[in-house]
């Protein structure tokens, strides 16, 4: 990964700002002749949309998204994609206060340091805004997925908001879709409606943890050391917005187990090796093993917030902020279709280079 | 990162097996003219170094460094640094139970279903072993770091082992050397002592959190949005044997904070902005702010153990395994050095990048 | 260089084909500060249109160029550069043969032969007129250049059309602006006039070679082994349609020469080293001496001419074709605008990389 | 390509210096259960040894190579391959002279203006040296196209030296290993054998044109539009010590031709389309047609010569030089394996990128 471009393979390169004409993503060396339309890509955005409950940012965006280049008659011709999104409400007097003054936690001050530069635009380039382009060009990648290995899904819920964890007993893969939290569990997703209603009231945010799961991935992806499945898997959610943590399997609980309480005991099946177990999340020494792929990250609460703050302008004067633009008081809701996007373009990225590598003729 | 190879200016190529004659890093694209020596190197081979208490595996190893290129007169050419170790005492009968039968929790299975070769001895490639590649390659980079950014230190150091976390109250930064742990809590140390003499007596192992705090580096480090500081520094630790998850700053934790408890407050001090506390590890956007980097990772516990466990044959056989080798009954002591490596060559990739892009001319 | 990017840390993503909705670039990596705007970029896009001359196609495109991300204020951010053409004069009628046959010489039928795809519109991504969006990125890294090495110009010139090559002791600078053949040779062009003119009436085209010469390069750009500045240039200007051949200094004619013929000479001027002459065209072991960087490419006649010729159909029949679309009857003049704008982009990245490795601090 | 690591997917980064400990390279990403073995690429190693004949270099190394890891019972694993090739003649007080003075013509100059490091044993990095990884790493890629493509040959052979070229109406490919000059033109061989030994014994030098060319590869490799096949090999060949051209197919001839001379004009035979002619090289819009790979490729005369030339020393004084080392009078005779080798790495490198966009599940 870097700068703006990730994958080896299946690459993809976002550009834009939260406040600009547009952005969008390139994705290039996709396989030819994968069906993709401007429709598949906006079922994806749409759940990512701002504006959907009053749990998100009440900016208005359509988020629709244009196939500028790489498509004839439908499919895909092996040759760049470029997925553009118009801004429509971009309202950048909202942001009058933060063009002189940092908000604490956010990425204002370090672009500064960094660049020299101070888009205060709605957080610029730094906005969460650009993983609108992750989940367009990871439509493109689930449509890669869907010709290639046909069984193969990825689901992404919630699985903590604030210090509420759901209740695993109650997990139902139907609820997920039926509740704005995104969460397997109907119970959480009452609780949290309250929780987070009173958060926004007062001008507050909260985190949350996400949990990707992927059933029916091939085994044998992954290319060791350094390209290693989850690897790649965590430098892709650690480079989404207000991610703080990620973690495969037992993740930062596998410190806690012995040896023998850790090892997934292994028995023959009819169609090849069989777990008595998943706490390796289904990834061993960075290949898959072709059981579910469990992965998770944290995202902590949103900066911008109305509780006032000390902090400092660009002109170096200690001063207070309190943020009143249209902000997420949970960012981690629309965090689930990032989370899911940059899993789509991770395997596909590696199962076209188990292919390159391992591929039979 | 990709495969065998990582960092973008400051590249690093690891190769070799556990058992094979040699194993080594060729270190590419390091700045002319620095100070780098084999007993520069060694100090921190050393503490990888296994068998030098009776908590890492007996496996009697020099781990001697050589130089063969990149060096005239005692400083780089700006040409590659080829740094070999070769393998002394490899003892491969140890393994022989190990080449028809797969260890649960262990590389062994996912190699053979991805290659489809069975490299028995002692893991082949995804032996930890390939670790002492990575020490040798992060001297290299400690060397640059000192000639670039005088005051910059890392220290890595165990906060946890098994469900036993450190006191921080206790913290010491001069205890870390001082016991066999590497941990700032001496009361810890001599509680891990026993319990892990027991874990090994009875064949088992356990886990750990490795905590790395890097000291003194400057602000502006790191290319959003795909090469962010933290995202590159999730894959260097998620590449290392054994690790399941990743945290910056609070990590996994941001979740349960709120955003008036999570926002570091910013003041004006006498050589930039002072913060009054670090919820963000350092990082903000990608970018490191000025203040200590912090980060954990968990490495799970060793999957070579005495107690028996069901798994099956490279023939498809259903059978038990019990691994009798010489192995690390937790092997997250060893990872400190390993952690600190990492930490050292990204932070040198991203001084070079900061360079190329922004730095004066 | 690797599929639709190129440049290690100043990197030019294109994507678009000739009769899609647009085409474009992103620029990646670009240092901040750095003022562009879009009349900067039009004025080299204007040397690249067609319709200019008789001498080119009679397309009519705009090629006015947007930019859709990246700046702020007027100065670049450090963040993704998006350049935009759109299409306006697609005319795709003008193809209907090509849509079932291939031209003999033409990448139509390798595209099918790869991809399985017959984007028979203009070429589909395989038009010259992608070079477009190259054009734009370069005109970006002229500004780069401009901002770090204030002497450097880049210089593009034909020496060449068809078998009638320049008289070098006729060669004037300023002559290149002022005729349509961007020749330093007054005489030639008038000669090349008529020669030109009398090959498009009968619907034939031909080739020629452009030389790019820089002025005022600093010495020790370049990344020896295989990132050598003539490496990166013999990729970047192959890169471009139609070229068939890369020379640097000498080129193919250094072949000729003998070890005392070829040696420069060094003696010590005011401000380094001056050269008795410059056979090696400015590069010694992939690295800028600071003399003059000289390179020629050869670029082969347009496939797309009148003249009947054998070829197949799609469907794998005999058959013949003549093209009578808006066609270049030497394709070689557009190229020059191209061949600067990617030794633009490659020394932009060059002296990145440079800064990066052995810039001061 | 990149500082010392070339390819995309099979990917090679050589290390080592003229005169250092060893020196060699690493081959990443292989293909898993291909043969190799020590023997296959010392086959390759021996034919670009010095001291065959009198005339190369009298310079004598055994040029073993040595396989460090990678393998296992025979064949690849598909981790790292680890040549090593260790100098044993360095004899470096040859180069007394040269530690001070640069030689004109080499790159001793601008090594120390980019680094400021005078690594003078021989060359240090930019010795012709590294040839010898690339040719051990070109074995390699052999194996790996055998394993893939079984019909698939690459042949090198020189066509020029000095201003005499060879007769194509006496090409014979059964002359090709019977000469010291690997000439298909018997006569010519006899010829340039008069001629370099008069050079010889006077201490000069003299240049060269190899051409490689390959028969029986398949149509549909190359990535356009920057990895393009000829644009990969542009950079390949042009990385090659003292090449100053590349051409592919009609190379810098083809500003000469009309476009009805130059269309190679097809019709369809019992195996897929089959071509007229080959003006093209084997190449259209970057993707192999199917037809042979032509390309050419100048070497400069070595700039290590008797003759006495005016130079500068590193102190920056005028002086003279005069190089008394053992050198080759036609350094592209030993280029002829180099060539090869770096042909097969890009295809090996082309055929796995195909395979992974384009290729069949």
């Amino acid at each position: 990964m870097s700068d703006n471009t990730f994958g080896r393979l299946f690459r993809v390169t976002t550009w834009g700002e939260s406040h600009g004409h547009a952005l969008g993503a390139t994705v290039d060396g996709c396989p030819p002749g994968v069906a993709v339309s401007e429709a598949d890509l906006q079922h994806w955005l749409d759940r990512r949309k701002p504006g959907q409950s009053k749990y998100t940012t009440q900016r208005r965006e359509a988020d629709a998204v244009e196939i500028l280049s790489g498509l004839f008659e439908g499919v895909t011709t092996g040759t760049p994609i470029q997925l553009m999104i118009r801004n429509t409400d971009q309202r950048s007097k909202d942001y009058g206060d933060i063009a002189e003054k940092f908000r604490p936690g956010h990425a204002d001050i370090t672009y500064w340091q960094k660049y020299g530069i101070r888009d205060y635009r709605g957080g610029g380039r730094s906005s969460a805004r650009e993983t609108a382009a992750r989940v367009a060009a990871g439509g493109v990648a689930r449509q890669v997925l869907a010709a290639l290995v046909p069984g193969l899904s990825i689901t992404g819920y919630m699985v903590q908001m604030g210090a509420r964890a759901i209740d695993r007993a109650r997990f139902d893969w139907d609820q997920i879709a039926r509740n704005p939290f995104w969460t397997p569990d109907a119970q959480a997703a009452a609780d949290w409606a309250d929780y987070l209603d009173g958060l926004r009231k007062s001008g507050n945010s909260v985190g949350a943890v996400i949990e990707v799961t992927v059933r029916g991935a091939p085994a044998g992806l992954g290319a060791p050391i350094y390209g290693k499945l989850d690897t790649d898997l965590a430098a892709a959610m650690m480079s989404i917005n207000a991610v703080k943590g990620v973690e495969i399997g037992e993740g930062m609980g596998a410190a806690a187990l012995t040896g023998s309480e850790n090892a997934d005991e292994i028995a023959m099946g009819p169609d090849g090796p069989v777990y008595s177990s998943n706490h390796a999340g289904g990834i061993l020494g960075g290949i898959s093993t072709g059981q579910d792929i469990v992965l998770r990250f944290s995202v902590k609460p949103t900066s911008s917030i109305l509780t006032p703050r000390r902090t400092v302008t660009k002109d170096g004067e200690n001063t207070e902020i309190s943020t009143k633009g249209r902000h997420d008081p949970c960012v981690g809701i629309r965090a689930v279709p990032v989370g899911e996007a940059m899993m789509a373009c991770v395997l596909a990225d590696h199962l076209m280079r188990h292919k390159a590598q391992c591929g039979d003729d």
